[in-house]
């Protein structure tokens, strides 16, 4: 039930056609997955929003495979249905194993209740925390 | 102004020492931050919180500091000041660059993008995302 | 799958049937959507979010597409999907257009991006960004 | 530094002092906190918001504790300062003990943890749970 | 869809099949809902958040019912779907009822509210509030 | 105690200089706020998110005060208090007045609110609502 519909390949107009060819080819892979046909309704935001993730996703000091585990784990922690099971699926073919995210998942969980201990027992910064 | 203020080591009960001990010897430090302090009120919160984040954050099939970096990406997305302060100090002691640091924020600043083109352009998981 | 389940119009005791009646003629339409049908089994629920609806929603400074824009973005941000699909169809009524849509959800896309940018970065308010 | 500054009593045109005399009387008290002086530049939403806490703040099927307990429960998994404090005030006001506060943040942590487990591991919900 | 699929008791491991054991014991029902089923993938993981829930859940300064209700508020303000119909079925097992269920969603309706208002208006803390 | 600290103007690199240099000609403005000279200490995202910045909130099928007030929204109900500070006063210069300011956080909250009410009561999308 995507709000405008999905834009599938066939159908692109040149420029979101480069853009879909240009994440087949990022990704080695043959399909496009319904996010990118979702916002390929509006163009900019499809280029945009691809070449940032493209460039956010790169190696770098972080390698692939954390940088998919953490993008799962944000996805998890905002309840996106869609994000974790896409996530889910890069991160696997980056390498996760199940032991993996059976421990992102522990870590995930555990920081969303102390964040609410801190909160609610209105936890002041220790001046070692702060930055000079 | 920690809700219930803070429990300093001298004037902790034995079971309260006995977590913040253990807290110094696991993380080989020789002080106690405001967290513990402040949900010392509540001994078996702090036992149960100190016993889950020791096993949580244990080196196991992530390394430690792949570990405290996700904490404190879901701190970032969470927006918990203190949480972020003190999980920033972590990371680098377990040895995150502040190259990591930077690569790590533009992961979670993505990701909380995407979560919202997801949700409002109601895009529905692919079949090819779901698990068998 | 309703919790208390829905009360439909022909079921209603008069002071929902009252409400029913107002929300029809305030919105000129001749159909109640579940989420009235929802909380209707508590009648000053009922009654109390549609009176505050209604102030809330009715022209003034903001004109009542901005305001459904408004609505719209925050139930997107916030991942509600029965919120998403209900005031995409009143902002369409109040003549959103699908760019109209398209810039709304990029803005609110951006937006979550760079809080959780400033809150990762422990970013300080600006002198100059404070209320004198 | 808020953002439209506090409008102290004296200061109020007769409809914000209706309302903060009926705020000052119902809760038994001979001062207004912060919030009401910071929505008072729009006083509709200082009327409304305030006749909509009164009706659902007052005793009924839960009583006043329970509904300042709650309350605060959800102001600290939201992370609101200021709401932390006014209603940790409150609800100690109310009665609430140093005991009942560390359980229910406990609570409410464990309730922000397996939120999250169930989201990241994709739980379906149980026939069982679905109303009929 | 569980991400790891779910695991039935006659295929699970001795310690897992322990955990399970506990559950139904101390819930007095003879079945697993999906959420053990989904996390036994990693048994230090249920064992942890089972022991954690047992602890948290027990009778205290709380009674059974108020927590329950408090862990169905949170879910509801985190907006799980899983969570909510979970623990809607486990507040009305201890006893809940529908007027109960209606108010205790009117406070998390208006504590939503109001959380907001009060940053978007950045309302400072009162003195009063601050705890000595 | 910005994490990494700021990076001002004489202290900046050429390309990060470019970026300022460009912000400061877009908004016609002589200064550069805290956000851009935090996340400075990454020229990639620096550059990234400043042109992600302009193109969103450049005019198109929205004018430039609805979308900053769109900004602003979302950064009240994510309760991010600089993005709330610095987009008040984006806004402000915009041209929102404090009535338009009210009636903004007037929808802001009620949309918080009923998000909640929806997911608590487990409204499903009635047909209608769902896209073709």
């Amino acid at each position: 039930m995507a709000t405008l519909g999905l834009i599938e390949y066939q159908d692109a107009s040149p420029d979101v056609r480069a853009v879909y060819d240009d994440i087949m080819a990022t990704r080695q892979t043959d399909w496009i997955n319904n996010f990118w046909k979702s916002i390929a309704h509006d163009p900019a935001t499809l280029r945009r929003t691809w070449e940032s993730v493209k460039q956010v996703m790169a190696p770098g000091a972080l390698d692939p495979l954390t940088k998919e585990m953490v993008y799962l784990a944000i996805s998890a922690s905002n309840q996106c249905g869609y994000c974790i099971a896409s996530h889910t699926a890069a991160a696997r073919k980056a390498g996760m194993t199940n032991q993996q995210f059976a421990e992102l998942m522990a870590v995930v969980g555990m920081a969303n209740e102390t964040n609410r201990l801190v909160s609610g027992y209105q936890v002041e910064i220790d001046e070692r925390f702060r930055t000079p």
